[in-house]
This record gives structure tokens, sequence and C-alpha cells, in this order.
């Protein structure tokens, strides 16, 4: 495809319709501008009605149909969701969890390492594949779909995570000595006494278990890639839809929650070496409560993972109640995703379901499968990416911030929790949203890929597990004049989240000028007279500056937030959980020291940049509020690409409601 | 028994006291006017100590005893609570739900379709009434108590499911369709695929499965009434206790809920047509949150099954803390069941049980077995009843209101909630409930039963699933000239529960005049300056009138109510869960439309009228409220059956606290 | 040891160290002035690491350096946490609960009678014994640790169960007589029928289920206590480490609650009876919320079981993170246990863990294992206590009070709730804590151990079982001049808690001169102008006088405090839930009555006084607040032990916050 076109189109499910519309379905994404519909990755049931009877019949229609309108299809495997028959052949095929096996009839609990399930999944996959690949409107296989490892606790992921652990640390009682395991006489002295992990109560354990089945899942993800490449032809990519953590917020069941941080049960990072082209679903809240921090978080990650790219291959259309978008907004939320460095996005999906499962997570199209508003205005969105693509396709960014994201600290601190109201990912988001409201772009670097010399300023939300060489790059990152930001609870444990048992933060503390071995619940801690939250920690400075003190009759004698000047950098550090504004004075100084550039706009008018692929420099300016404003033109001279108005410094640019402004440098 | 005397009487558990007292008991009852106990129903392991060893002495006892009294005895059959003996026969007797197999000890975890239970159930049934059926002051048998199919997910339940999907649906394609099961690969194509209910995620097949299991329910009724209608004497009755949906409201365990709404696990059409005389248990807030809504609901679903007076065979004494009644309140209570078309009352229980499980569910005795206030109070009741009886029996009811009500739909909103904390039953209570407080009277009525030619107003919440031929008579009533008055999330799917794909309301956009595709959470949305809560549909008039737009800076084009006229008559449909003040609006307009007279006297004044069987039309009033007033007597010329004071019209009426008045028209 | 010393020390586990520093960790306590540890009680998989391989080499370790430094060390049996070798060798070891068989990893998960892991325990505990109990470090030994029964439903428990049943009541009908099991067809007519307990909802006969399973928890620490008395020498003792019923109050997993009430798992009296010497940890709420009522509320407890000075095994030191003391609480804490009759302290633990469960649970020392502001304060302590000892060592108590508690009536309000609200334990906290508030000290008695020859006031907080004896034991108490405070809810049941069916209170009508047959949830009653929550009686006083009728529309006739002069002494009954401010009143007047004299200091100056060894009167002045400020000394002439500073009556006594000060009467 190589980006010859914006992407826009639709996850799409003739089987799910209640009558035979492909012609007009695909009438109807054509007029809306659409030229690419993903299908299939749920229907293995449909495509192999019963073992060994095959019937692609719908989809060579789909293929046919779309050939005809000159779209593209991007195939799912459908492995996702078994058939019966599949799960009548052997009861190890639904996936077995602390909770008990699950029941069949939910997607997603299937035991990954079953071989029985290998045995025919190989099978339709490459089936699908040769069927496929040769149609001239296939551009690519997405393997699967939110893979992850299911909670899987079965019989072969504990005997292989035995195996993995002898290979590890050879003795037991290296192992035991890692992990601490003597604590509750948890120790064993043969490798065979290794209890079933779903009473472990070690929490470093329970991270290296976790971590295993990350990378069982990545495997996965790996050997239906295989499967696929030995069909397909080379010009056809393969990706696969990564998810992130799910935030709920209280509402109804099946429909409640948006992505909200680093995903506890897939590695992304990880997976991703596996596929050519890493594609991702981003869902997030609407109406009053649509911020865009979702669209940026999900974008700075993915992008990230390959520093390419990349494909939205599900975002919401009308989605349920609470999901109701607004006039503009379905337009607006378009508009972000490119400003993160997206290829375009994919409706998940065209059509609301008739019965089932997720009949109220509407489609574009609601159950009457007529034009509506929401499709009214992906027309809108449709005709104006044909019109602006080349001015917008391939944004490449290059930003200096990049803030480290871990999966074994996630894990670790829902184990050890800071608190029972404030999760890792709470943290994450915490920093990655008060730098997105100041218009601080950053890159989301999994811990393990960060390239420390690309950056200027590292942001380091609750680190809690970080082997030695990341400690001593980091030191040598700001020696050598880097702003490193850190929060609390960061560099306590190595990778086995064994805490280290001397000077925290761990062979930083010269790095960062100060120390602490206490830490409490605030109570009524506050700083800069504002009250905190959950967790401080007793900061004792040594060379550092305290930026502030807690206010408070008995831990007024501790810093709160310190900075050091080491070597030729800065290094500062958030001992509490404080409001957003205030770790933005902290930012605001960091970004400062760090030579960056600190936009005086701020959300809800967001600010999003990169360089296209012919050159020019683009600013997307995105009105997140209801509320029309001016505001004031930052550029020397820039062309609003959808309207062809020119600014120069100093005007005024209006922004009504919902509103996107794209400026293409001059 | 033909109603000629009214019902007073009690629940009676000899076999629960603590010394031998029958003497004592009947003697009291009697001097509280008591006609009528219910004994039996839960004493399987008292009548059949062990496999085959019967002992009825105590059923013998009351009887005679009753007898030289004058008191009638109903005979319940013991299955709803089995004894351990029959337990040990066969571990597939406990029901096994989606939480596995029950263990021995509640009652009602009954696998109803066990053939061992069956066996055992038959016996012991056969024996009590041919024990009984012949002693002159047994008068009816209760079959069973509350029964319901207990959530059985066992494997006849299964089995039969299986075999009720194959002769309604011959083959699987139609059975795939009709339930969109393409969706995450559920179809089958063999009937043998049908996977173990206990893990379907499909709405419809849910529903479907949950009605099914209804069904089992109602045809287990049917077979113990066939074998009690083998021994009886054809003078004696057969009847049911049906319960209404719990609602819980925060309190101790065992002791939490009230009679709420529609009950899912059996439908009560359904089981009534295997009784002769349908009965009842309603169980209501006190104190200070008595307010008859309860009362008057219960009643008048119960009677719309038969359309006949019932048998209120529990109503609580004194129950647990919180509903300790006030003075007065008892008696308030037991009119108010007359009010309502109920041959008398019947008391859960007569004393309060020293140890077990409902130890502190009080009866009308507390555990010191004396005379107490409420024991009392019982004696005013049982003493006016005496007096009044030949005034007050047989009422029957004419009325031009019909609410419709569907377990089919409560089943599908379970599955497809409307909002977390709004369910069916709230959907149905916020509609009776406005009906109630403006003294309109309406029968409540199955979807299955509705005779929409006796009504003048048709009120219809919440039906999710409507069939196309219902939809259609609805259409003609609304021609014809009748009101029909609809809440938002009616006429959505059909009897799979699957969404009409075409506009919504399915076949009644031209009754109502309107049409709708979105719908939202209300957000900061108001109607009539009143804030919404939960859900709203943006309704858009073609030829109907919107009562009230919604105020909302983008919904404010949409409609929040509508108004038709629509050839004879009137449809109106409300989009949106209102305050009952403002659905009272459209009551109070829809009522006028339709003909039916308004009161001027609200709760918590309420009146329930009917004619009497001597013909007399009569006019209860009933004060729920601690506050004595004086209302004005707005009927021509009326006698106070209690006091003989008459009244004319523009006369004083004055209300004590909790009072009760019952006005003959003369 | 025979208090020597004061005991000042730690829980130690040198196998849990990053690396070895046991002679450096001995030398930080014998700096402290530490002079006990206590090792090995949850050490079994590092003392026998396979079947039959011992290493007791740290032991020998810890053994040889403490007694080079003079330091004493109680030896912990290590069955609370077995190895997974162990678990392996039957499944059975695991304990079976209601939720079905443990996973191996949690401590105290153990099937106590499981006869391989008696078999296996036997050994270890004999081996280590052996080894260790010539060593003259070794002072004593804990059996065990926080033994309780661990909800163990398992076959042998319920097997034990039935024989025990059977030997009790001898034949079915007296069981089911006893129980009421005709209820809900219940009742059995052959032991084999008894079913699986589990599913019983019998409130009486789970109330006997519990106690069985607390007798077994004792038995078994009698069979650890004999296999320890065969090995150990004359002059070491045996102890056990009994806690308390924790309260959660809703932080973290694992972190969240403290000692709060009767322990309902194990019956205190019962398994003290098997120990030379009482041990226990008690925990409490710190920083702002430090009230001292826990460490006098457990103390009380505890010392009351054998009327002797107790070890306190366990308390904390930093712990988590909502305890992190302030300065001074260490200090002042460790003197509140010194101030109910400790022995001394010991913490819980030396060093905060790395890996494993309790991570955050924090030592003494912080996880970098070097002096820290904790470590520092138990240096200040240490030296103190080493300065006085002899004038605080033996502190004895004459107390006046009896605060009675049962565990029958806990498991019975389990099952009967007061209000879900309104635990057994709540009431009992309710009644101890407004008499500590006053300074009223008191023994809280077991039921079973009360001699009430000793008092002259007897404080019953909701004894709902109580036996026809204690029953009249208490009426005589009150006729020879006793003073009686009864909660509501006393006197309900026997010890089947089967309530009397007679006149409530049983058998106390006459002695509290009143009666009730009503009770309700409060609503909007008052009493003394004051709102009431979850619970009252309506109390009809006979000869008692009412000291404030409720203020209610309808309850106003109704007692709700009575007071009643019979004999020679008074009884009060507070039939409802009131402030503690209120109950005060009430025990202000009880105690005049009662001739006990009321301190005009009251908390936060807590007052705690006994006599010492050396016979001298001492009164402890704890000053629970961070406010300065001056009493007045309420003695003739007093000295403090702290500064030598002698007092007169009338002299200022200053107290900084968190103050200690201790008076000696001179």
């Amino acid at each position: 495809m190589k980006q010859k076109e914006l992407v826009f189109g639709t996850a799409y499910y003739p089987e799910y319709m209640p009558y035979d519309r492909i012609d007009q379905d695909l009438n109807m994404m054509k007029k809306a501008g659409m030229n690419v519909v993903r299908i299939a990755e749920s229907t293995w049931s449909t495509l192999e009605r019963e073992e060994g009877i095959y019937d692609f019949s719908y989809i060579d229609c789909v293929l046919e149909k779309a050939f005809e309108r000159k779209m593209y299809v991007i195939i799912g495997t459908p492995t996702y969701a078994i058939p019966s028959w599949l799960a009548r052949k052997d009861a190890d095929i639904l996936v077995t969890t602390k909770n008990g096996r699950a029941n069949y009839g939910h997607r997603q609990l299937i035991n990954i390492l079953n071989p029985v399930f290998r045995e025919h999944a190989e099978n339709i996959i490459c089936r699908l594949v040769e069927h496929t690949a040769s149609h001239p409107s296939v551009i690519g296989f997405q393997i699967d779909n939110e893979t992850k490892h299911y909670g899987n606790d079965g019989e072969q992921m504990q005997k292989l995570f035995q195996e993995y652990l002898q290979e590890k640390y050879k003795d037991t009682d290296t192992f035991n000595k890692a992990f601490y395991l003597a604590y509750w006489s948890n120790s064993i002295h043969n490798w065979e006494d290794l209890p079933d992990m779903k009473g472990c109560v070690n929490g470093g354990l329970v991270g290296e278990y976790e971590a295993f089945k990350r990378s069982i899942a990545a495997k996965y993800l790996k050997w239906q890639a295989q499967l696929v490449g030995r069909h397909k032809r080379d010009d056809q990519f393969i990706t696969q839809n990564f998810d992130f953590e799910w935030k709920k917020f209280g509402a109804d069941i099946a429909q409640d929650g948006y992505s909200y941080g680093v995903q506890p049960d897939i590695n992304h990072l990880e997976g991703a070496q596996y596929v050519d082209l890493v594609g991702t679903d981003i869902y997030h809240p609407t109406q009053d409560n649509l911020t865009g921090a979702e669209i940026a978080f999900g974008g700075d990650s993915i992008r990230s993972l390959k520093n390419e790219n990349y494909l939205v291959l599900e975002c919401q259309a009308q989605a349920f109640k609470y999901w109701t978008p607004y006039p503009g907004q379905l337009r607006l939320q378009a508009y972000s995703h490119l400003a993160s460095g997206a290829m375009g996005i994919m409706y998940w999906n065209w059509h609301s379901i008739h019965n089932g499962y997720e009949t109220y997570w509407r489609g574009l199209l609601s159950h009457d499968l007529q034009e509506n508003p929401a499709y009214e205005e992906a027309c809108v969105i449709g005709a104006e990416w044909k019109k602006h693509e080349q001015k917008l396709r391939g944004l490449v960014k290059n930003n200096k911030i990049a803030l480290l994201v871990d999966n074994r600290s996630l894990t670790a601190l829902k184990w050890y929790p800071i608190d029972r109201d404030l999760s890792y990912n709470d943290v994450v988001r915490w920093m990655y949203d008060s730098l997105y409201e100041m218009n601080l772009e950053c890159d989301v670097v999994d811990v393990k890929a960060l390239k420390e010399e690309k950056y200027n300023m590292i942001v380091v939300p609750a680190l809690y597990c970080a082997d030695e060489d990341l400690i001593q790059r980091l030191d040598v990152f700001v020696k050598n004049g880097g702003v490193l930001v850190s929060s609390f609870r960061s560099f306590v444990a190595n990778e086995q989240a064994s805490v280290y048992p001397d000077a925290q933060p761990h062979n930083l503390t010269e790095c960062f000028g100060m120390t602490y071995n206490q830490f409490t619940e605030p109570g009524r801690s506050k700083l800069f007279g504002e009250e905190l939250s959950y967790y401080m920690e007793l900061l004792k400075p040594d060379k550092a500056e305290s930026l502030a003190n807690y206010e408070h009759p008995y831990w007024n004698p501790y810093a709160g937030i310190t900075r050091n000047m080491y070597g030729e950098g800065t290094a500062f550090y958030v001992g509490c959980f404080t409001t957003k504004e205030c770790l933005k004075k902290v930012f605001r100084e960091a970004a400062e020291k760090a030579g960056i550039l600190i936009s005086s706009l701020v959300w809800p008018v967001t600010i999003r940049s990169g360089v296209t692929e012919n050159e020019k420099n683009i600013h997307y300016i995105l009105h997140y509020s209801e509320n029309a404003k001016d505001i004031i033109c930052p550029y020397e001279k820039v062309i609003d690409i959808l309207t062809d108005v020119v600014y120069e410094k100093g005007d005024n640019i209006h922004l009504s409601d919902w509103d996107v402004v794209i400026l293409e440098e001059l």
C-alpha cells in the first residue's frame, strides 16, 4: 500500500447482516470515501461450518465487489473466536485461568498452547490465506485480533514456565534467592516442587510468570505470522491489532471502559517484531469527555514501537450510549489520529449488530442500516481526506521527550499497589496527560527499546522494576546533559521485583542528589498549598534542592520534589502524587532545561506537529472544546490545508467547536 | 369456599414450635377472627422422616382442632424444601446453575427435572393429598411454593432445550439466522454442537433459554396440579403462591428486599392456567416508606391473570426490623389488599421462628408467643371483616387502562441493559407508580393475554421484544380510537431479541408519527427544565407534535416526547426517562383523550374502586400518610361501610394517620 | 525468664535477608537495647529443604551469636507455612473451605486434621526442639503462629463434628429439637443424613459447628504443646501468638486492617490453657488515628486469660504506608503495652522484606537495612527500659469492672446480624472504648471464665447467646449488690442460638425491671436529642425507670434505656445503639453505684494503673494527642519514674505531643 492513500475504512461483517446487502454497503462506503475494509477476523464458524467443510463464498463476494469499486481488503485470520465443534474436540482448548476452565461462548477464551487448537488454527489460517492471497484487492493480513494470553494458567503454560525458570536460573538455590522464596516456606529444592502458580503469593515470581505469559502470547503471533508468510504475496503486509489496558468507568456490562494505558497481557514491543505494520484499536470517552488524550497516548505508544506510521484498525463510530458523538467530534477524532502519525482509520464497525453481545456497541450505521448523522460526518471526512491526502500522508515525528513504560513495573505495582486507587497506568497517564495538555509531544517508549541518545528529556513514571543497566544508562544520560524527570516508586526493585537492599532510588542517589527511607500515606499533607493523595516519599535532599517541602506538622523536614544539577544535566524527582498543575510546573522547568520549546497554547487547544512525506512541517490545531475561540497564530507563515487560508504570526485563527485547522509552514 | 367469608388467616408451622401449642395458637387465631390456616408446605422431613416412613400426625391434629373451631385449612405440598435423605439419593437432585451444583440446606435449590426427585415428590404429594382430601376443613391445596426454575442449567434442562430449539427452528441455518449466531463464530451446523448454555453470550439465545426455563417451571406446576387433581375433592381448589421480582435495598443478608416487579423465573400467566385460584405473596417497605404501591401493583398483576379475585397467601406481619409496623399500618395494608380485589389475606407467618434462617423475619407473634401490638391490630381487622364482609366480598374491577408487561423484554433488558441502574422493572414501576399516584387504576396485563378491545388506553413500558402481530394490533388499536402511551426502548426487537433492521419504532413510525436512529446517555440534557437520567432517544417527529425538545447544545433539534393523532386515536411516545411528575403530565393528557375520569385526589390519598358481589359501587380511600387531613367527598352520596356515616358531595371526610374509609355509593 | 528484664525485641528472619547480616543485625539490635529475638516460625522449607533433609545451620548461627551478646531467643515451630514438597504428598493437606480446596502458596491454609501433615509436623517440631532446647539462649518456644481453624470444612472436620453431635445430643430427635431443624425440612432421623455443613442454613447449627471448629484449633495447640513439652527444658516456656479479629478499613490488598475484636476462629481461653505464657500480636492505626484503644483492648483481653503478665510477640514498627509512625508514637505505643500488663514487646519485624507478600508491611529497618527514624526511636525505648525496668516490671491489675465477651454470640450475630454495618465486635468496642475513654479500666473476660465475685460491675455487650446458668448468676450478682450494664441483643438465645420462647431478656425481666417484644430500625428516632442508628428495642419498663424514651411519633411510649434497683444492686439496660457520649452517661452513673472512682481526666489523656513487682502503685499517663497540654496532678504525691520529677496533688504536669509520664505513688 505504501500509503498512496490515507486509509479510510471500516471493519465489515456481511455475515452478521439480516439480509444480503454487500452491494448496498460497499456503495455507501464508497460514497463516504472509504477505500479499505477489514473482514473475516471472527468468522471461523462461517468459513469452516463443520470440521473440514469450507465455505469462503462471502469472502469471495466481498473481494469481487470491492475490486469492482477499487477498494482494498484486509483479511483477518479468524482464530480469536472458535466454532463450537472445535471446542468439543478437546475440553482443554478453552483456557484455564485462576477462575477455572472457561465456558464456550465468549471470544478470546482460548488456550493458545493447546495442540488440537493449533492444528486446526494452522489449517484454517493456511486455507484462508491460500484462498485469498492472489486476489488483487487484498493488501494485507491481520493475524488474530487483540491477542493476549487470556490469563492462561493451564498445564502447558505452567510446564513451559517451569522449564523457562530452570533454563534461566539453573539451580533452585539461585532461584530461591532471586525471589526471596524462603519467605513463608515457599523455597523449593527440586524443580518438580514448583507449585501451581495459581496460588503463588510471591509478588516477584508472579511478575516473572506474567512476563513469561506475555512472551507466550507474542510467540503465538510469531507462529501465525510465519503461517501467513508462507502463503501471502510479498507486497502484502502482516499486521496485528494491539489494544490497551481498559479502564472501567462504571457503566453497563460489556460496554464499560476505554483504552487507558499499557497493556498487561501482551508486550507490544515483543509482539510488534513479528509484524510488518503495527495496528491498534483506540477507544475513548466522547461527548463532554472527549479530550484527545487517549488518541494521543495510544498513537504515541504504537508509533514508537517501530518509529513508523501505523494503522488504526479500529476506532469508535457511535459505540455505546455514552459515546454518541456530538456533531464535529468524529471528524476531530479522525484528524487527531492522523496527527499522531496514523496512516488512517477504520471504524469498528460498519453497522450496528442486531443480536449477540455487542448489539449496543453501535457501528457507523444504526440498526436501521440507513444514512444517519454519524455516516454523514464520515462522508465529510472521506471527502476531505481524498482532497488533501497528498499533503497529509506519512507524518514523521522527531520528539525530544521520551516517556518510559514497562510491563514488569505494571505487574509489580498490581501486586504491590501504591494505593488501591492508584495504578501504574494512573501514574503513567498522570505524567503523559500533563505533557499532552502542555502540548509537549513525546514518544511513549518501552523500557527495552529506549535509545536515550535520541532524546533531551526522559520522563519516568513509576518505574518500579529497573535493572542495573538501565539505571546506569540514565545516570550517564543526565551526566551528559540530559534531563530526567522521575516520579515516586521508580528504581525501587530489579526485574524480579526484589527491592534493592540499599539506598533508594537505587544507584541514582547521586544523580538525584537525594535519598529516602520512609514513605507514607499523605493524610493532611500538602505541597504548594495543595492536598496530596495516595502516597508520598519523605525525601532527604543531599546535593539536590527541594522545590517544596511537605506542609505537615511531622513531615515538613522532608522534601516532596527535588531538582539536582548532575554533570551537564538535571534530574527532577517528584516524590508524591500531586495535582497535574503542580506536575506541569516541574515539566515546564525541565523542558526549559532540556531546550524544548513550550507552546503558549494549551489544551483544549491541542497542537501536534510533524514532517509530512513531502517534507513540509505541519501543525494540527485540534480544538477539544464546544466553546468557539480565537487563538493567535504562533508560526511565521502558514497555510491552512483544509481552507487554503494563510496566516502570519500574530494573526487571529478562529476555532469553532470541535474544530480542526492544519497549518503547513510556508 | 366461593368467598362466603373474607379470608383472614396465616401460614402456620406447629412443627417449628418450641412446645406443643396447637390449641393455644388456634384459640388465639380464632380470637383474632381468623378463619384459615395454611400448613405443611415445607415439612417433607417431618412428614416422611426417612424414606417410606410417614407421619401425618401433626397435620391430623391441626385438622381436627381447626374443625372444632370451624376454621379452614389449606394444605401445601411440601416439595420446595427436601429432606437430606432424599438429597443423598442422587447428587443431581440439587440444582446445577451457572455457579455450579448447589449444596443441600437452603430451600428452592432443587433440580425439578430430576427423575428421582420427581418419583419421591409424586409419592409424598399423593400420600399427603390422599390423607387429607377427605377432611371437611380442607378447602384447597397449594402446590409447591413460589415455584421457579431456580437457575437450572443442568443436563436435563439443556437436553430439553436443544430438543425444543430443533423442534422450533427445524434446521440450524434458520436457527443461526434467527439469533445472528455467526457473530463471534457462534453459529452451529449440527444440533449436537449447541454448546453448554452456561457460556452463551448471545443475548437473544439467552432470552430464548430463559423463556424455555420459565416454561419448564410452569409445566412442573401442571404436573403437581395433575397429581393433586387425582386425589382432591371437587370442591377443593388448587392454588399456587406466585411471587414477584425482589428488589434489594441494601440491608442484611436474607432479609433484604421487597416485591418489586415482574417475576423473571416463571411466567405467571403460563403458570396460572394450571391452578383454579391464583395466590400470591406481596411484601413491601413499611413505616415511613409504606406507600401502597406494591400492594396495588401486585394485586393488579395477579388479578389480571384470570380476571378474578385472588388469594394473598402471604403478607407481612412484623417481618424484619425495618418493617415493624406503626400502629394502623397493618390494618391499612389489609384493606389495601381487598381494594385490589383480594379475597383476603394470610400472614406470613403466625409466629416468629426460634432458630433456622428466617428467625428475624418475624411473624404476627414475637418470639415470646404472647399477644403484642401486631396481634392486637390483627384482632381489630378480624372483627371488622367479620362485621362487614357481606359488603366487601367479591370486588370486581372494570379498568379502562392496561399496562403491558412481558417476561421476554425483562430478560432482554437484563442482557442489553438500558442502564446498569435502570432495569426493565424500574421502567415498569416508573409508569405503574405514576398511574397509581394519580389514582388511575389499571390492569397489569401479560403481553400474551392482552385483549385490547377491553381498554381505552394502553401503557407500554420498555416493551423491547414485541412481535409483529402485537405491533399490528396496537397500530389498529390506535387507528380505531385507542390511546397508546409507550416509553422508550419499546418495539425495538422481535421475540428472539433481534433488533428490527428498519426504522424504529418498528412498524409504528406512522402510528407514532416519528422515528429515531440515535440515542444517548442524557448527560446535561433537560426536558421541561428538569434533568434526565440513564437514557434518551433522539426523536425526529414527522407528523407527530413534539411535546418538548431536549434542552442541550447538540440534542435540541430532537424531541423527547411526542404526541400523534393517528386515525381515531392518539399515540404518545416518551423517549427518555423523566421524573414521575413529567410523565404524569403525559398520562393526564392521555387519560383525557381516552375519556377516563381523573380524580382530583392524589396519593397519599389513594382511591381504589370496584363493584362488590352485591353490585354496589364502592371506593376505598386509603390514607398513606401519618399526617391527618380532611378531603372533600367527590361522590354524590355515599356511606362509609365501617362507620355508617353518610357523606354527600362536597362534605369533608376526615382521614387520620394511616386511615381507611370505604365508601359505598347510595 | 520470670521477667528479670523487660522484654524488648523483634521477630527476626535472617533467612529472608539479601545477604548474610546476622552479626550486623544483632549488633544493631543490641545497640537498640533489645534482648530477645523470635526466629524460625515460618521456615520449614529452609529447615527441611526436602523430606528428611535437615539444615538447622542458620538457627545455630543465630543462637551462637545471640549467646555471645547475652540475648535470648524464642524458637517458633515452623508449621504455619508448609513447604511445597509436603503439599505435594497429599492434596488434602491444603484446607477445604466453603470456597473449595486452597491452592498452595499462602500461609495458614492447612488442614490441621490431615494425618500426613500431622506426621511431618510432629517430625519437624520434635527435631527442632531437640536440636535447640539445650542451648542456653533459648528461653521458650512458640507453638505455631496465630493458629486458627482456617475455615476448615474438610471431610475429617465434618466427620468429627458428626461424632461430636451424636455424642452430645444422643438421638436425632433431641438434636432436631435443639436447633429447630424441622424448618425447611432440615431435620434428620439418622445421623448419616447429617448433610455437608457447607450448605447449612440453620444459624444455630452453624454456630455449634463454628464452636466445634474453634475447639479443634485449640486441640491442635494442645497437641503441639505436648510435642514441645517432651523435649524442652523445664525452665523454658511454651507460648502462642493469639491474634484478634481483623477490621478492614478499605486500603490495599493484604495490608488492610487492624486488631479489632474477639477472634472468631479460635477461642483464646480454650487455647490459652495449653500454654505457659500467653502471647499476642496487636496492630492498630497510627498517625492521626492512634488512640491507644486497641493496645488497651488487646492487653485487657489477653491479660485476663490467665490473669498474668503476657508477651506482646508482635507489634508494628513502620508497617504499611498508613502507619508510618510520627516521632514519639513508637515510644508511646511501647509504654502503652506495658501499661496493660505486658512483659514487653517484640516488633514485627526487624527488617522490611525485599520480595514475597508482605514487602510493604515494613519492619523496624527499611529496605535499605540502615538506621532510620523508627530504629532511632527504638534505641530510645531500649535505653529507657533498661534504666527503669526494675520499677516497671510485673504490673498487676485489680480491676473492678468486667466486660464479658463470647465467641458463640459473635458467631450467632454474624448469622443473625443486628445490622449489616454493626457487628458483634462493633458493640463490644462501642462499650469497651467508652470505658477506655473514661479511664475506667476493666478486664475483658470470656463468658466461660467469669468470676463475678471479683467485680463490682459487669458490662455485657450483645451477649446474644447466654445459658441459663450464667443468667441466673448475673441475677444473683445484682441481687447481692452488683451493678450490671447490658446492651441490647443480650440474653436473647441459648447456646444453640435458639431464641428463648418467653419474655425478653430471658429470666432477667425482673432483674432489669422491664421487658420488650418489639424492635425496629431506628429511622428518625432520637434519644436525648441524638440520632440513633442500626437497631433499637422498644422497652416497656415495669419496675425499672426509663432514663429516656424514644423521640418518635410512634415509638415514644417506649423506653430506650432503663435503670432498675434490684435487691442490693442496680441493673442498667441500653436498648439501642447510641453515641458513645450517651453511653458514657450510663457508665458514669453505673460506676458511681458500683463505688468505682471516676477520673476527671479523659482521653486523649489515658491513665492506666496497677501495682508493680515491688508493690508500688503506678499510673501511666499516656498522651494520645499531638497537642501539648498541662494536666493537674490528681495524686497526693508521686514521682515520674522517667524524669524523677516529683508532683503533688494540684501540680501542673506538662504533656508534650504523644508523651508518656509514669507516676509512682510515694
